[in-house]
């Protein structure tokens, strides 16, 4: 099974981390295949760039879905992800989507906890669009500085661990999400300093494409994850054009 | 890996019914023991059933649970989910939880479709626990007869296809889960004559426990799915009772 | 008047104090008729056991029903509940039920005390279940042990009114329900001590029976509180077997 | 017991009708005291007609509460409940409020069913002000015309059971409520043509009053219903403008 | 355009201050004519005052709408706001529901900020009526006393932004709505110390009005903003009495 | 005042309908400024094509924001709004979200009337990510075909005003919303044959530029609508780059 990891951002550092986490997971016939954007951002931060990246994550799998079993939005906030679930034939995962619907099977309401402020509004956004506000125990933040993007998790290592058993005693929270991609990984480092149940997004993504690909449902033809009609386009890259230019491509 | 399906009922043709349809998506390397309920009922209509068939679910789990790798509640409203996810070590997922949170990665709203109106609001509670209100479209049930409970699809399979259909143009339906264990299977008979993905429910539970074994998350020791402290009972089955009485067995 | 006062539970001591503070409430043709639980626990203090001591409470309905006009699930989250609002033609009214319906005529937003953390998130099941979480200013429980479930108010009093307080100045409650069994009774205890209207749950629960008694509404024939359809079953209890035997018993 | 039956609107004959129906399940020793709006509308069609009635409530009120127990706002949305149960030492319970949390005891759903079209948005904001929108399976108003507001009921008995056992059909309700004083009474005579349990909102209303007389909540010192802090007024009636000025009377 | 802010208050210094304020952001052809209570409460404090105020609100207009060309319930809280827009023609906008409004489109959360605990509840009616409970990030009141009514701004200026700035920082408030007309103005006052924009509600009020008058929208003549049909009725002031006796008028 | 309207599509005859259509509402002194994309679609169906023509949105703005006091995405469902508002200094109002937000305030419920049933899901998540579903009656689409995009309302007429007709009297909505630019202009020609108020949408929403520009709020310094710290990127187009790398240009 081939599954593509679809990294909207240009850091490849990043999307070693997330393939090398999500391999330790992943059944041993599957093939993850990392892509990291070729425009875009080192990182998305919020709203703006995840608008941008969103629409990266469309060109990138217009180019390289042929092939692949199934793929993963490897961007927390899920940037793109109902659009590629549209277009696409294979099925399409979010990371943020895997790990709260995974989260659900653990407890009753998960904490996501993250390294910057200004991504809050933008994964409050996600837990609303997924509807599952009622299964949130809260979004928090450390506000750390860090050296640099890859080295979050072992800068603030303390911070997040500390800030995660904070959800846990105020907010209630019965499973835990480490979200952003350069916290992929640490849900084995902190497993034995929160007494709740870790899940680590990327693998998480992981088996619920693996799950996916398994169950074998076929493509909506209607709905809101139906491919769209056909479309003419100006100025778009090529392989995007010309996939949303014959819906039967 | 092993998983136990749990069937709280006493009909052993539905747990194989079961077991034969979770085969068909499991990995190589999984191995699906149908476990059917000594005592209860053939099938759990409602909700003063489901209280008690949960209440047999943990017996079985009490009595079974020793050298498994997950189990599954193989009865549609997930009798005793919840008290069993807090009382064992090992993953235990609901096969309507499991539909629904798989069904959310296939589109934005997924409907219900049953075969007998009496079970409808206890599928509502059961969406509403799971705090999934907003991804359902409708619960509906036809309200055919039928032969006997193994026989339901087939005697109904048009009726069925045909309600299926109407909540997608009439509730805006994007995903199908057929529910209910004599429903086992049926995703793959209505595969071409629905235009939406079907999930199998018993075929998603088996995934998802697959992916929470692989994922391998700590045993919540606090919240709501930890284990609860050590209890003494009366009058209570012997496994049940020894395993209650000991929070470290 | 006859009332049942089904304690799911094996502890007489418990049955015996809340038929005492019933009383102090109920009308003066009323006759409260406390049930303890042959079989089960000391107490309940989660999901898991009161999905077998809701079991139970159906098993204690089935026996003691006839000549009964209604009937208090009096366990704090109201195990078995639904169930037996379905399965028998007496009102069935749980203790947190009441609590809650009678706190919203006396403010806008309850918060529900209690004596032990655990009891956290199954309250909560509780308050979703009834729909009330918009009525719910929050649930809270001290920490402090106590020497035995019998001792827990008096052993606590100044505790749990701290707490309560607390609700009132942080939380915005306008009411307040101390819920669980052995807190029955402290309502008056505390008055004098908390600026808000306390609701006594047992007391609360026997006023909601009488005037549901009183009120004579017909059986559902239909819907989620209908009667089951007659139903065989294996290895229940004689009494509940036979009653669900049959439909018309 | 003395129970205030404030009828805000000047139909001498709908208090008559409301008292008299509320008389049946009433309590022996309970004496229910109508009283009729002397300014305002012979009946309340809306919003607009609720707040200037509300406060006709208050008026009444602050005239008549002296040696009363409790007291009713016996108009369907509860013209001035809030404001009242706020004002006053005794407890005020507004009539659709007791419906709607009896009903709740009843089933999982309740549908409200009136005589008038426009009542609908009015009686919606009455579901939502009680956070009830989850009990809810819907609002719904015959649109016949009626010979005038006395013989609503029996110009429309069919068309009013027709309405209320579509909602069981299609809307899935439980429980039913005929709403609107006009319809006081109806629950008996519709009793053997519906399949549901038929609350009866004045009658629920006198056992609710009843119940918190019984229970001697103490009033609220704080949070939304405790008394508002003595102020003065120009132009209002003599009790209302004395009754405000001085928060100890 | 002649707009009326109708300050349903006695206290002219307020009805002043909102002119005054709502002039800066007026358009040059903008009138605003100030209304000032003749009977009623120098200031409204909770729900029952608001009773009785919003039904004096409904005198004014009936008294006062001719020749104007849209209205602005000054009050904060809104009363009479719903009866007010189903009577009328002209377009009658609330004060707090123009600032949440407005507040919508400059961040994803506001903040009430107020200066009187007794505020919060009627204030969390009016977030709740108006469907906005999701955008509110919370309701908060200063504790401080004040010399008078009029004063309220200037004597708690930093408590109020101290408040604010709270908010942003524990509740995620992204925009700020100072709350209650004695506060009017104070945006202006307070925007160099609050890192948010501020809404400043009678100045939003004037804008909205003015859109509702340009965009001309026809009247609804169905449904829950569509005028009363003519009702007689005893003892209202002869305006009002008038104005609902003839739906034509 | 300078307000762009900012068409993420290429078809210039939309963008010059919509500026047609906004001006009858406008100021005196408002200049409206229509920008049609360069690149991307000649019109939005869903999600995919949002995702990419709200990243286009960006970039157009980047290009022209410089010297406008206020901006307008021009495309219903929004697409890119929250990025914009976030990154630029200036007022940005999306028009479904200023049609929304208008209809509030002329009646309790709106409905979405528009021409293609792929746009509902689409709409269906512009509401709820504004956090509105409360208010919206239903979102509704005709089936029937149509010669071009910018005939669409010609072509259709009768069965969109037959459709907008069907909410109110079966969704109980009390204000009409047009949905889609090809729709621009409708609200007039349906005034006379629809009871309910129907807000143009591209004209509602200057109308809310032209207030948010007179409230003149400071930009936010944090939180959602903040601007995105200065971030290097690679690949966009040279506007959008240099305007994200530089807070402060």
């Amino acid at each position: 099974m081939r599954i593509l990891i679809v990294n909207p951002n240009t850091t490849e550092a990043l999307t070693s981390l997330m393939v090398e986490t999500g391999r330790v997971a992943a059944a041993p016939d599957t093939e993850l295949i990392g892509l990291t954007a070729r425009r875009g951002f080192p990182y998305i931060s919020g709203r703006a760039e995840a608008q941008i990246a969103g629409a990266i994550a469309l060109e990138m799998l217009a180019e390289a879905h042929a092939g692949a079993d199934g793929a993963i939005i490897a961007a927390y906030g899920d940037p793109g992800l109902h659009g590629a679930r549209a277009m696409f034939e294979i099925p399409v995962v979010g990371v943020s989507e895997a790990a709260m619907l995974t989260a659900c099977m653990l407890g009753d309401r998960f904490a996501i906890v993250t390294f910057a402020p200004a991504l809050a509004a933008w994964y409050r956004d996600c837990v609303a669009i997924h509807g599952l506000v009622q299964r949130c125990a809260g979004i928090v933040a450390i506000e750390q500085s860090f050296s640099s993007i890859v080295d979050v998790q072992d800068d603030n290592l303390d911070a997040l661990v500390a800030l995660a058993n904070w959800t846990i005693t105020d907010k209630g929270a019965d499973v835990m999400i480490f979200a952003g991609a350069p916290l992929s990984g640490l849900a084995s480092k902190a497993r034995s300093r929160i007494p709740a149940p870790i899940v680590e997004p990327i693998a998480a993504a992981v088996k619920q494409v693996e799950a996916l690909v398994a169950l074998r449902p076929r493509k909506a033809a209607t709905g809101s994850a139906a491919r769209p009609a056909a479309k003419a386009s100006v100025g778009l890259p090529p392989s995007l054009a010309a996939y949303l230019a014959n819906a039967d491509a």
